[in-house]
């Protein structure tokens, strides 16, 4: 066998019966993101360097994942690692857009992570941002639009975790934790290694102030817990708990439910300022499928003015997955409507015609480009699942009286080229 | 002023008012490519330096275009230049995929050209193969989804220019040139550097014969010329004639005009073996604006079965320059349908509720994330023209009668939400 070529580790390639499926989901997504008000908006693949590699961009975890690469004259690049620093850096440089500014994208990144299940090195995101609003009324519209995609792609035991940075910040604060970083750097593995591994190094981090630390952060439970809990005397601590009770309250107004308070929700990225979400279907023990938070002073550090902002992403990779596993996605395998069929090797300008005029009422159409008899023609559509055949011969000609044949159970209509249009519009409308 | 980040050099940016642009001509294409059968399917950005590198890729002069890296495996990889190569290797990996088998793929590629008007070095392409047909049939379909393509985007001025490489190489052997690969390289530089450069280096590389061979192949003209012209006894001059007569005689059912024959048609890149077409918009003075061709050696040599395959490939980045300068594209600066406005304060919850409950009616619908008061609401909706806004104040809570404001003209109409659905649901659709 001469060698084939596979797909670089850690992407894939998607034929069209993946592809339709995976658009399904894009089309559900993109329906909700405009019914609040979201237009696209689309930035090249790499960026700069130095962009990328801004301490404030991703922190040092990111760094080590970015693909980095030289053009030919030596300007170091990277392909972008999410779709939110690309946008943060052109709202940075376009300080005259009209605030709020409401994008979304969804695309491809790509980080040089260990591929694994449901992990890629090059993966879609789709994100919305709103930009310009320090409100808590736009942090609730992200998750409102994240709660309704989930939704409306069929899903509906989902759990949308939130904490605030604010909280955080202040919890250390007032327990005078200066190892502030380190310290949320180890928190936001306890997904990932477990509650003992986290302690043991926190421990040699913050020493006795650990359980105190875990003791504040390992409260989680309904919004009601806003309510009852005692924290820390803290001008952090205070507003961020009012930011997620505003956020709470405005939820309630968009049907959200499953919303849950985690206090040791962290959220890598390092440019999180206020509020941040996480959504995840505790059911598949997966990690994540959508996640966000506010990050008011990114758009600053990339040479803005100060603007307020924030936004939420939702990974398509594993909302594929659990969709695929759960059969939640359609099974198509072609879009063509009608196969018109030549009887014989004297039509084929004549099935050509016929196609041109099917398609010119809308319809979807194939012809064979394979000068295969009758009955191979008949085989490729069905094999590809093609609803309708409609044949094209010498009776059909003279007639022009034409016959069409329902794949699914052989119903056959006759009638002139418009009567036949007349029966695939109301048909296939049915479908 | 702090230092903001451009895109990087050759990359743009597409904010939303271009993005609605570029979105518009996408599903134009998109329709015209459905309504033939073919279907989506994607492949990573970028592909193994072995194969993007291979001689039939893309020859020498791709070779020195592609963005190069390694990954931290020191894997050599290379951003994908056209989408042919990779569509190809999935082709040739997966011979069980039933035939024909047709693709189309809307994507960016990259190559690192000199930046120039109309050339960029992140650019999206929108093609089409037929993959297992051998007919002339299919480049035929080809040319007529590309013209239909073009027709649906509006242009009517277009020149489909065709030839055959199997005529350009049977002139080169009834002629017993052996520079061939470097004869047809300079051939087809004809465009850019004119006929006077091309004779001089023609000249001094196959000597006496440049002027019999720039004889035969400066010839074009209208399809008659397939009749008329003598050309030398070859057999692959004889079949490349004779499958032009054969995409000349579909052509013509497919209400294909402006077809050239243009012997001195050579299309750069290496892979192609038969019909070979070029589109070009001659008052434009600009170079084509799609291209493409037969290749039945490809799949093969990237490993596959003998398979024949055709395609053709639109330049999105002309068309959309072409379309913009000409005012053919629509100017939309928002989606959004309605503003539902906030009289003040009290109604924030509200004026939430009535939103979404427009939302489930289909609406597009925004809010105010600002907290601003009314008069800067309206401001805003005017701003980003969304044609109707919803006022939500004491008078509509008490007694549940809306008021909808049209912004084009002022003219109010007010109603239960019943009847303000109803009368917007009209009102949008007659827009």
């Amino acid at each position: 066998m001469p060698k084939t070529f596979q797909p670089p580790r850690g992407t894939r390639d998607f034929l069209p019966e993946e592809m339709l499926k995976r658009e399904h989901i894009f089309s559900k997504i993109r329906e909700v993101f405009e019914s609040f008000g979201f237009l696209p908006m689309e930035t090249p693949a790499f960026e700069s360097w130095e962009l990328l590699s801004k301490k404030s961009s991703g922190g040092e975890a990111i760094k080590d994942e970015i693909y980095y690469f030289k053009d030919k004259s030596d300007r170091e690049l990277g392909l972008r690692f999410d779709l939110t620093v690309p946008m943060a850096r052109v709202l940075a440089s376009k300080p005259e857009i009209p605030k709020p500014f409401k994008r979304y994208q969804i695309g491809r990144v790509w980080r040089y992570d260990r591929p694994q299940a449901g992990r890629f090195r090059e993966f879609w995101q789709a994100d919305i941002d709103i930009i310009g609003s320090p409100r808590m009324e736009a942090d609730t519209e992200c998750l409102a639009v994240a709660n309704k995609c989930l939704k409306n792609l069929g899903f509906n035991n989902f759990v949308i975790k939130i904490n605030n940075r604010k909280i955080l910040n202040g919890i250390l604060e007032s327990m005078k934790i200066k190892e502030k970083e380190k310290v949320l750097r180890v928190l936001d593995k306890l997904d990932k290694f477990g509650f003992t591994k986290v302690q043991q190094e926190l421990q040699s981090l913050i020493g006795e102030k650990t359980s105190k630390l875990l003791k504040f952060l390992g409260k989680k439970g309904t919004p009601d817990i806003l309510e009852t809990e005692q924290f820390p005397e803290n001008r952090n601590v205070k507003e961020g708990i009012l930011e997620l009770k505003e956020i709470v309250s405005f939820s309630k107004v968009y049907g959200i439910k499953n919303l849950e308070i985690d206090f040791s929700l962290v959220r890598g990225l390092d440019y999180y300022t206020g509020p941040i979400f996480e959504i995840v279907i505790p059911e598949t023990g997966m990690g994540s499928i959508a996640g966000g938070g506010r990050y008011d002073n990114l758009i600053e550090l990339y040479g803005g003015r100060p603007t307020p902002a924030v936004g939420i992403s939702l990974g398509i990779e594993r909302l594929y997955e659990i969709m695929v596993s759960k059969n939640m996605l359609p099974f198509i395998k072609t879009k063509t409507e009608i196969f018109v069929a030549r009887v014989d090797q004297r039509f084929k300008e004549k099935v050509l015609e016929v196609a041109e005029k099917l398609r010119s009422f809308g319809f979807r159409v194939q012809t064979d480009l394979m000068n295969r008899d009758l009955k191979k023609q008949l085989e490729f559509a069905n094999k590809i699942e093609i609803p309708y055949v409609l044949f094209v011969g010498e009776r059909e000609v003279k007639t022009g009286n034409f016959r069409i044949k329902r794949m699914k159970d052989g119903k056959e209509t006759e009638g002139n080229i418009k009567e036949i249009i007349k029966t695939l519009q109301k048909e296939l409308k049915d479908l």
